[in-house]
């Protein structure tokens, strides 16, 4: 079934009707050839960008087309929050197949405002195109006061290593969707993390304004992998107390699929938790929750550049990065 | 041909070597979640966004991979140059098959480096992704001095209407390859405008500080497209002298491919020029050069909100806007 294509003027009219705006800092948004944004005084702006492709990061048979708008801007928007930022801005690049520009695009559109007005982001601009397949690309970009970004790269041996969340949810409902159990109603709650990941934005910002973390990364790859991105910028190792993980809990229901919940929150991807390192110094000041998101201490940082888990049986053992690389297979 | 992939890691550092930078207003670059700019006081910054993909805007059989690196870079690059600003930094996200990982990604990022040291621009981020086939999504920022942006909006009744450069070149180079001529030799230097536009940098930045043009937009669509949007936003007409056409020169040889100078002038994509007003009092001040691209007055900005052309007999009719849609076909 082919809808009926409009004009890229209609089209553009059709997304600027869902993402009203108005903001002091945005001279000129969408419609001229940038938009222009004023910074404040001793402000940095964070900007990141990131692709959210058909078949690579979602299936359109499966997931929801408000699912698809929503996650697409809200996993662009986790990088915000891991600096320690707030959103300000983003801008989108769409290619669309004639047969989505009807409903489907409505229900995308209808899923990214949504999420836009919950991260306080104003659209400011995009691009769109005609495609074989959905495709789109975000941007995102967000505000901090001068300086105090935290990035990947502060950690030091002896720091608290801290997480927000619970950990492999979302990858639980990915392989719910794997083995065809996501029609089933009463997996809707596991799927809801896979399907509408909520940035850590206020965790991220409370972190910022309190300068309670040396280091910061958001887990879109994996624990595995993104506490390696966090030692590798850091010139650090780290070791992680398996008995303290906050591992999603696999329904009883479940149990026989053999998934491990120790993996699943070690290696499972999409999380979009906040992975954070504290001085021990300022540990005491650490609270359990921020804005009702809890906070665990899993391990501490250590000098020597390997990253180990530690079992329950107090043994130690190398972690291998197994979380998602676009360009490897698992 | 299936070359072997690399790890993200491994892609990112082949993108990074080509992309060195250092820039005060950038403390945080590559590599982290998000990059960290810290503008200066007074200043605005220009954010756009373009799509570049295989078979849309670009045939990878027909032009060599520097050209779609250098190009992809080079027409979002021209927007910068539109609002008349300086440009700064780009992010880049790439879906990427396997066969064009080693060689042709290689060509690429050579001719994306090119064009990133003509231009001025720092890489400061972007996201890699294995897909089917090869997709780019540019962001690309700049910076002005507070207020000095020259938008699509401001053209006032009476202005003179101006274009930099030759119109309808970058379209006959595109005559040439729809007509399988583009591989014969003498018509190399015809193609040099389809394969490595020339953003107006120079000309924009002189018309921003000298505060000449009351409105300005690049020539991406082609002219009577783009002329539409000046008028659209700034709320006016235009007229368009044929006779004064900066048209393209169509080499004898080629004549009877039945091509219109006229037309390639009027509808021809992808020249990157720059087509502004400048109010009639400030027109003594408009050099016929700058920085060696020559500027054309072709007609001027009328209260009536029609875009019409003014023949060499002295005969209006209506143009219609006859440039590139990405949804409609011509």
């Amino acid at each position: 079934m082919v809808a009926k294509m409009d004009s890229e003027e209609k089209l553009i009219e059709r997304v600027r009707r869902r993402f009203p705006f108005s903001a002091p800092w945005l001279p000129v948004g969408i419609g001229d050839d940038a938009a222009v944004l004023r910074p404040g005084r001793g402000a940095d702006w964070v900007v990141t960008t990131d692709a959210f492709l058909e078949n690579v990061h979602f299936l359109r048979k499966i997931q929801p087309a408000e699912s698809v708008g929503y996650k697409a801007l809200a996993r662009a928007t986790s990088d915000i929050a891991a600096m320690g930022a707030r959103p300000r801005c983003f801008f989108i690049t769409v290619g669309l197949p004639d047969a989505l520009s009807g409903k489907w695009l409505n229900g995308f559109l209808d899923g990214m405002a949504r999420a836009a007005r919950r991260f306080g982001l104003t659209l400011a601009g995009g691009d769109t195109t005609k495609y074989s397949s959905f495709i789109a690309s975000l941007t995102v970009m967000g505000e901090t006061k001068r300086g105090r970004a935290i990035l990947r790269s502060g950690a030091q041996p002896g720091d608290l290593l801290c997480v927000s969340g619970t950990l492999g949810e979302a990858e639980l409902g990915l392989r719910l969707i794997q083995r065809r159990r996501h029609w089933q109603k009463r997996w809707a709650e596991i799927l809801n993390k896979q399907f509408y990941p909520e940035p850590r934005l206020a965790l991220g910002k409370w972190l910022a304004a309190h300068r309670l973390a040396s280091s910061m990364i958001d887990t879109s790859d994996g624990l595995s992998t993104d506490l390696g991105h966090i030692c590798a910028a850091s010139g650090v190792g780290a070791i992680v107390r398996t008995a303290k993980l906050p591992a999603v809990r696999i329904p009883n229901e479940l149990q026989r699929l053999g998934l491990g919940a120790r993996d699943l929150a070690l290696n499972g991807g999409e999380d979009y938790e906040l992975l954070f390192t504290v001085p021990k110094k300022l540990a005491a000041r650490l609270p359990r929750h921020v804005g009702g998101v809890p906070i665990t201490v899993i391990g501490e940082v250590v000098r020597e550049k390997k990253i180990r888990v530690l079992d329950e049986n107090g043994k130690l053992t190398d972690l291998r990065a197994g979380g998602w690389d676009p360009f490897l297979k698992k």
